[in-house]
């Protein structure tokens, strides 16, 4: 029994400091520290003090890419930060961020969190116009397009909201970036003096402000990483918002706006850590509560409750509460668990290997059990997760998923899958239950999920759920719903 | 708020396997990640082919130290491995086992579990024999010993009892080792063609016996690791006996014996994996029983039960269970926090920089908890963690210990802390209660913790509980009692 | 006594070759293994199949680069490589080259091997344009010059000559290129499909042409590469001149002229190796003149002639053959010396530390001794040699130069010193002299120089000597001229 | 054309130092980075300050193993040194030296040049005892015999001579150790406060001492480690010397005496830097003579001598000297040549690629030419020298070798080649002079080397010159003979 991770994968966190005064590359540090779950392939910080730029990035962990030696030389009072996950064909530290160039007007770094679903028109438009590219990222995109005079765009310089302080150099660039940019972006930017966060006019991807005690702005994907670092939550970031940080504090102007918002609804399901706020309430209370939903759209007659470890226990905790039944632990995760490149042989996948969970037969022997789930989407986990269960002695398994079928692949930055390998975009679910061998299945319905946000929420922002609706917030191009385009696309001209 | 490891280390994971048309360093490979939660310092394999023996040690987790490269050369059908901790002091590739090394009759490997209380004298006696010892660990001792003829020793060859098997060479030489060291071992020693696992007189470490589906048996530290590869589990070993897997599968003598058994009780309280089986029961089980004989014992008036993850969560699932309060998670833990050496500077201590645990306040925001730990040791997270409750809302924190005060320092190869360093030895509970700054603050009894084990177990077996009840099971040397000790004592004359 | 090195470093060696069926990425390793001298700080290699461009660069010879693993990828039937010396401010795996960039028409890479003059202002031209930078190379500008169409650059469409080829869209770019390019380069590009070797209009950095048996051609800084990997030479390139190696062959346009041409004639004192042919005739033999002119302008009443190896060694041979007195070794060189930083302590500086060179002392003692050096740049080396020959034994040591006085630094691509560094341009010959404690001292007389390359060559060609004679073949740009100019002014902006 | 080396390589190089007051690490380090020809696969320093010993080894050259990061926690007033070479079989970092253990009197660590002919039998009885060993190096039976009281091995305490002084303990177990042990051994031993210094009772293997200035002595296997790091000469050790370095100086036992000394002769051929002085007379003034006997007694009609880079250039001044024919460079040698493993493909072998030396066409086209080379022993690099002579112009090509045909193993320490492998003991002259295609071979004969040596040193002492002679100065045990003989059997049983 091997077990996969069926779960899609964030892209990135991003961060950025502006703090004179403090050693912002060790704040950053541990900013990054607290957002590793979004991303754990590569690590960067860039710093400015004003006159020049430093830079350090690596591949792996942040407390792997990092050491006194090289981060004490990367000085100054203003610093952003970015960990990345990426699909292995572009793994390589040439792709690591930020991204650092020297323009007219002194050092430019992006740390970038999203998907561009233009990029491939954008990279044209800067290979036409002769700028060289040398990797294959969104990111040096973003940095190219900054790096020249917005006219050079065709985008006319945007039109101030009354209230909105005059722009700079940079935040007029930034402006005509989303007049050209489409998909989701959380950007954060450093300039030689200042800071700037950006949230694409959806607001796809997540962001926002805090405050530090002695002086001086934060800004993150995650609420998290302000807590780890004692850092004040101010507020999130406007969907289209631009902010800057420098020495006058904190200045804002509305930037690009959408009919409507669509924050990634994955971020309550799965990917936020379950201690961050977002959109007002902490993540744990809305995933406890769409387990409450489930557990009243979807009860089981059954002996005890126990989630998947780690990311479905506050949805297990919430059905267990709603529905009465006990609540206990059915999986041990073995938490040394790394990276390995070893391969089990045959033998041992006979036997059954099990590296990840086993099962706690002494809590599960003889009972009818209610598996939680957070999310399905290959489907390659839950079957030998119900074997597991059984062999380890339970009656019956009964599997709940806390959020609705996953029939559709995400174009905003996330990488879900397919449509040829999510098993709810070819299968029902009655069919799903028979292939995983449950006694019963059912999933968290569409709007009983929206239902458990607004609950907790108190209010209804918009959200982008296409994964789940296939109602898409922006218009996907052809060429990315083609089932069998080469990922490598981008890459085909130069393996560096 | 910076967060120390508050708990006892244990020294090491040992595994073992004989199985002809296997790959047994791959086998011992996933053992070996079963156990990396009893070290993560350094691991090793040697295997032989019946000619020659084949090893690799490294330092790091056991992901990290192997790969496909260094794996596949440990070529044969019999094969050892270990996985250890260690004090930073001794922390060198040179102190990593198995040892291997050449005697007459082949090559002799040793992988040890445990702390010889007497390895001075036994250091001295090579030493005076004429024998250069290269390294200051135990290992080299046991190896060092079983190299040369038993009569070396002065130990008379030992009797048989009716129903043990003709012993062989080595048989008779680990016989003789039982006969001059005192302490704790649990042992796995390869020699050209055969594998031995050694308990000592008391049963103070564990050892277990597993069987292959299509042939062949394996020994391991705990059962999680026979679970992992799929092996079937056989039986514990007992104290003091000595077996042998070869190819006439599994013989054994019974070996050296104590007047009465005495495992580790901190085991069950906090070493051995929740899905391990030890004494016959699921240690889950057990952790739960002690929560609920906390509850019995020393429940409080409170809104919510949370236990600190991931290892008091059993014990809080208990007594929660048992005072019939809701359960829930009051703290995430960063899943990703690795080893890293950068520290936070005096303005991030200041904001309360917290790396590894954030408090969930939707959960505990205005709420009496009682909060539940495994154990308490120097004392030094406790305050931390009772000061995140409050900052994250809690009214008021009962802190619940579900283990005894620990008050004496261990010698049996579990790096507990000196007498010096141990609060329950310095302060009585009202004292250590003010110092932390709970509302309350309760322990588990001596007698309810034996008793819960009883009660989960069916049968009482014989423990050592010193830790808690500074009745050592054997004499401890004066040397070790000394506070001020060197702990490098060993190391005097060697820094290599 | 310890032994700077006193030469100036060459800044560069590059690599070509096109040949279909060939293995062009191992060519091209054992083409820089053999230019290994012209740089010893990083290597790198692209290659192309015509479809896509393959690359690896690293810090480090090339011997330590390059391994099977990462060379193998190295597909296709074009290639380019590049070994690189550099002043330790910018020694980066970043500067490494070739560097690598996607173009509208496909991948572009180039190596180079020179310094442009005007490079402030092409950087600047870029900037401008809105070209966002990542490095702080020569390399860079040219890369993305070339990347962008000619018009941008506001040169015309060069005039072809009338038995020019019609040139493709590379060729009139580089064509371009060189009409605002100042200073000196030896470039070789790759493309999809085709290889290109350009030189300056003075010629100032040697490149040449090879041919393989099988088919294909190669580009080489020196006749060594060529030699090496088994290619016949087939002529040194003109000044000026652009070269296309395709599946057509070669094809060649005159590029652009300038009145005269200027190779460095430091190729024939000390960079190029021995054995590569340079002018038309071997570098062995102009060194052997140089030796012969200098012992018929300044030779002395002497015993013997030893030159400082191994450097000096054919000066020192033509030295002896002319002057009749009998030639043997007086030094010798540890063949090991690597890179260490290891520094010695006073201790062993009072007492003489020789890491470098010891004393023969046996050819040495009681003799008048002729040593020979090819040059003197900063001077730091000269006098520690002088009384190394004294502690050796020898009697009077007569110091012979067989090159002029070092005056003036280097501005096109070779790091020499600065004015205030360069001894000669502080003191008169006496007085060095007198400083390093040779009994006498003589340089070769420039006229004498320059004679010796024309007797071995049989023809004036035109070439630069601006180091001893100040006569610059360019413009150089006050700012270079400035002895105090921060080295590291291009990278005031980007710490990387 | 590849050229395989073919030379014999010697086993080590050897270095200690008693200094109080000095950096002993630094010292040794800088020692053995001149002793670095004598072994290039591994290094290591142990030192001790009379309380405890500290200790660094790695593989790779000595600037490669030590940096001040490791070099500087090697405390104290007393050090030993090692350089080693090794067949790849036994090429790993638990064979380098120097050994250190822990004994009864402290720690001993043994550094050691040669090779013990009756190593298995000491082996054996070191395995007998019960003593486990842990690599396959003869220095590991050094010190485990050395760390047992000197009766354990049979041999009485040794008759002092009349001026000897009264030894120490460990003076009487190196004693004991010279009693047992066959072989060639120079060693440097180092206890907790004092440097031992010992040669075999043939003196086959160097060994010197010299005097720091400001108070102190060293030990080292050339005298130009003494010369690199500023010490002064004393003198040679006698054969079978035991030397005790330590707070009251020098102390000396004359040891075991054998009938005759018998130096390795190939030292003065090639193993020795031609500035060490051994046996009173610079190498490099021995080299010379022996070129000029070759002169005489093997001249050729011809019109240019030249020698094989670097090491047969002393023989080749001496032979021009001698002939009255000038002398010139016919070859150069790649400087930056290193250790690379990227072999040529077949198109490369074809066209004749040459890594390592590429012929002077300039100073050889049309040339007749005498090549000297210092040695021949497999043969394999003659033809291709040859062979690229003519490729460079060379019209006759004479190869005169300065020493006689090697005919026989060496099983002192020196890697020479087996009986099968050694072209002499296959062809005579002529056959050997067809199979390289030369246009006549001729060597220096024995009786001409062995004057060549006496007429430099002014005296005869003993030489090992059993691998042109056959007469070894010790008993070779039959099994080191045979042909055959796994160079593994040491290691079959332990593969670490």
């Amino acid at each position: 029994m091997t077990f996969h991770e069926d779960h899609p994968r964030e892209a990135c966190g991003v961060f950025g400091v502006y703090a004179p005064g403090r050693d912002v590359a060790r704040t950053t540090f541990f900013g990054l520290y607290a957002l590793q779950h979004r991303g754990q392939e590569s690590a960067g910080i860039v710093t400015s003090d004003g006159r020049a730029a430093y830079s350090h990035k690596g591949m792996g962990l942040v407390a792997q890419v990092f050491n006194e030696e090289n981060l004490s030389p990367l000085k100054g009072h203003l610093a952003i930060g970015h960990t990345r996950y990426s699909t292995t064909g572009s793994s390589h530290i040439r792709n690591a961020q930020p991204t650092l160039i020297e323009t007219m007007y002194g050092p430019l770094a992006v740390a970038h969190n999203g998907n561009l679903t233009n990029a491939l028109q954008l990279r044209q438009r800067l290979l036409e116009r002769g700028v060289g590219l040398s990797s294959t990222t969104d990111t040096e995109l973003v940095t190219q397009i900054l790096a020249a005079p917005p006219e050079v765009w065709g985008s006319d310089i945007f039109q101030l909201n009354p209230d909105d302080p005059v722009p700079d150099r940079w935040m007029v660039r930034i402006r005509a970036f989303q007049e050209i940019a489409e998909g989701a972006y959380s950007l954060a930017i450093l300039t030689e003096d200042a800071v700037y966060a950006v949230r694409d006019p959806l607001g796809l991807r997540p962001l926002c402000l805090g405050e530090l005690d002695g002086g001086g702005y934060v800004i993150a994907s995650e609420t998290c990483a302000l807590m780890t670092i004692g850092a004040k939550f101010v507020r999130e970031l406007e969907a289209g918002e631009i902010l800057r940080l420098d020495r006058a504090g904190v200045s804002s102007v509305r930037g690009k706006q959408a009919p409507k918002e669509a924050l990634c609804v994955f971020e309550y399901v799965y990917f936020a850590r379950p201690d961050s706020v977002m959109g007002g309430e902490m993540i744990h209370l809305v995933r406890q509560q769409m387990g409450r939903q489930l557990a009243i759209e979807a009860s089981a007659d059954a002996d005890i409750v126990v989630g998947v470890p780690d990311s479905a226990t506050p949805h297990a905790i919430g059905f267990a509460q709603q529905s009465g039944l006990p609540y206990t632990e059915g999986l041990t995760k073995n938490r040394y668990i790394g990276r390995t490149f070893i391969q089990p042989d045959d033998n041992l996948r006979k036997q059954g290997i099990n590296l990840k969970y086993n099962g706690l037969t002494a809590n599960l022997k003889g009972k009818r059990v209610i598996l939680i789930d957070d999310s399905i989407v290959r489907g390659n986990t839950a079957g030998p997760m119900v074997q597991l269960m059984r062999d380890s002695g339970a009656s019956e398994v009964h599997l709940r998923v806390a959020s609705p079928p996953v029939k559709h692949p995400c174009f905003m930055g996330v990488d879900m899958a397919t449509y040829r390998e999510l098993i709810a975009n070819k299968y029902d679910i009655p069919s799903i239950c028979a292939k995983i061998g449950a006694d019963s299945l059912d999933y968290l319905s569409l709007p009983g999920m929206m239902s458990a946000i607004r609950t907790v929420l108190g209010h209804d922002a918009g959200y982008c759920n296409a994964c789940f609706s296939g109602v898409y917030p922006i218009t996907i191009p052809n060429w990315l719903f083609a089932d069998e385009r080469d990922k490598t696309i981008f890459e085909a001209k130069l393996r560096v």
